[in-house]
């Protein structure tokens, strides 16, 4: 049995949304800036696009500005923010301690140049309270940003609520909104949202190409300098395949949505009731407040990486923390960030079930990881002292079964 | 008749390389970042294709980094520059008049900053000299940025005596090879490039992927930061349906280079003989040194937009000025930078031909824009002037045929 359920770190690309893009590869194939009727045509779809995508988020098709993906667009917002609050004196940014690495290492850059940053605590559950964003924003604050959906253990954040206090205090607010547009209705203007982040690949759309939502009013910054393409603001002759991929395959998504979280949430219950059997395991993230297609588990004494490359060996592609970070030792900042120690925070598994899951996929991963935390647990030095009594600190509560 | 001769402006996707890249969109969908097979499966694929391009361009695969771009490329080459010049106190960078925007608005961009940028003068053929780049270096150079071939007039520069020069005054040396690495061979060991940057779309690849070639020992700054892809340089999953499509496309293209040019070279001849027999008619660069597929021409008296609009109604897809600058309402900068005057750099003409191009096309294409120019020439109130002799100024002389 093959099951995918990292879907979190990207997705197979959708025979519909294929079926879109070919035609633009070779037909369609025109420089949508040139003036002639294949170049024409190919404007044409372009602009339709951005109208598709701009109804589904509720803004208007000249706020939407297409890039080469979420860390592109997180970048320009977070920069874009930065540069426009410099002018007016303002070199403070708000955001949290588990947002994607695309936003904390822009963040870290602008420190570099004498920004200040406040990063705010995670709540334990994984949720950063609207409270937290009031107390923290100042006079200098320029920018609020934080992530709609956690994308290690999908916890939701109060967006709406944060915009809101956001649009009171006159401060800009972004939010990186990858691991949440395809499980979330968002409205931006409802949600008071100034920037919004997007990445096709992560909803069966291809790689490479994202977008970044501004409202208007909001002064965009160039990353990317050269030809007057997307109001001048990204330069590039834009990925009009990609465009359409993504363009169909987030109306999919948001389409089938309603249905598609009805039947996951049956299977992530089925999920953490499973797999929450295991001794000294636990849920990262709250148990509610979440994507419904993610379950994110602590296993004690179990070194992430093992665990997955042996649930790889029965066919279980599964992650521990994010695939962006998937080359490091460092444990995941995220896990650190809701209060895991260091110990425990090795230990995660990530599944993110895709749309074919069902209650026999299910039930193979609960069989899987059992067998393979007690295989994992079994030569363990670490485990073995804990077992014998000898090990000094205990982090997950055992609970009965 | 169907003749798509704006080659320059983008090319379709051939069917090699979109039969590369299906299998990548729905079955090698893993992200190169998991650890698990679907992905370590795509980072093979990535690495090989590293290879793959490093082996054309005489680079090691570990000096290849890939972008959604050709402007990204430059942007990144440019900024990376200037960062680490600053560092030494280097602030002053060397390019040209007739430069791509991408290349042009990023040295704006940090002039803003406080870097001081000569833009040399081009030559009236369309090239700049090893001499000019020579005179120009100063202690505080920190990077000279010259176009392998520009994509207006196709003119081709002495990028390996300028290389040369920069390497033994030890000055970072880029060029923008977008329009040249698919019709001249690249060696950047041979022809002393440190940063090269190229755009799959010019030669049947994808739109949105290009390739930074930096040398090893060349500090790159990131303009997009985040995950650990690309060797921390540039974050972003990794577009490998597009990376794919790019490399196939690229070994295509060099694999054929010297039959298309042997070809191109001849219809050339043709087009350049035909068009000129147009009274006031000029070829704009280089007669020679200039890629074999590109022929521009000036037609005074005519307003370049019509000139390809009544062309394009008669199936004819050729550009006026760059795609990327289509919209503007400027004369061509590549124009007025190889002294045309104003007049004149409106009235030009691109035709960048494709593989498939044959004397039937060049000798309809000759026919049309003769038909055209006569055309709008017979009731244009500037061109009318000219032959009752009442017109200030006549720019292009008027050759016997």
């Amino acid at each position: 049995m093959f099951v995918y359920a990292d879907n979190a770190a990207t997705t197979a690309v959708s025979k519909n949304v294929l079926d879109a893009m070919v035609p633009i590869y070779t037909e369609v194939y025109g420089n949508p800036s040139s003036l002639y009727s294949v170049g024409q045509k190919a404007k044409e779809i372009l602009e339709e696009s951005r109208e598709r995508i701009a109804k589904i988020l509720g803004a208007k098709p000249r706020e939407i500005y297409f890039t080469s993906g979420g860390s592109e667009a997180d970048n320009q917002a977070i920069v874009s923010a930065a540069r426009f609050g410099e002018k007016k004196g303002k070199k403070h940014i708000i955001s949290t301690k588990f947002e994607h690495h695309a936003v904390l290492h822009t963040l870290q850059a602008l420190e570099k140049e004498g920004f200040e940053v406040t990063l705010l605590d995670v709540h334990e559950n994984g949720v950063v309270t609207p409270e937290q964003v009031a107390d923290a924003i100042r006079e200098d604050t320029a920018l609020v940003t934080i992530m709609y959906a956690n994308n290690e253990i999908g916890t939701v954040q109060p967006i709406a609520e944060i915009g809101a206090i956001c649009k009171e205090k006159g401060v800009l607010f972004h939010t990186d909104a990858v691991q949440a547009v395809s499980h979330i209705h968002i409205n931006v203007v409802e949600q008071n949202i100034d920037m919004l982040s997007i990445s096709a690949h992560k909803f069966h759309g291809p790689k490479g190409v994202g977008v970044l939502y501004a409202r208007g009013g909001v002064a965009l910054t160039n990353i990317i300098n050269g030809g007057a393409q997307e109001r001048g603001k990204r330069a590039g002759t834009e990925n009009l395949a990609g465009i359409v991929g993504m363009t169909v395959a987030l109306e999919d998504a948001v389409e089938h949505m309603d249905e598609n979280n009805a039947k996951f949430e049956k299977l992530q219950d089925r999920l953490i009731e499973g797999l929450s059997k295991i001794p000294y395991s636990e849920l990262n993230g709250d148990r509610h407040q979440r994507v419904k297609s993610n379950v994110n588990f602590c296993f004690e004494g179990i070194e992430g990486e093992s665990l997955l490359l042996l649930l790889d060996d029965k066919g279980i592609a599964v992650s521990s923390g994010s695939a962006c970070t998937s080359g490091s030792l460092d444990p995941s900042h995220v896990l650190l960030a809701i209060g895991r120690p260091h110990e425990v925070a090795h230990g995660s598994l990530r599944i993110s079930l895709g749309e074919d899951a069902d209650e026999e996929q299910v039930d193979y991963i609960i069989k899987s990881v059992t067998e393979v935390v007690e295989y994992l647990r079994s030569f363990s030095p670490f485990w073995g002292d804990l077992t014998t009594g000898k090990r000094p600190h205990v982090f997950l509560e055992h609970k009965a079964v």
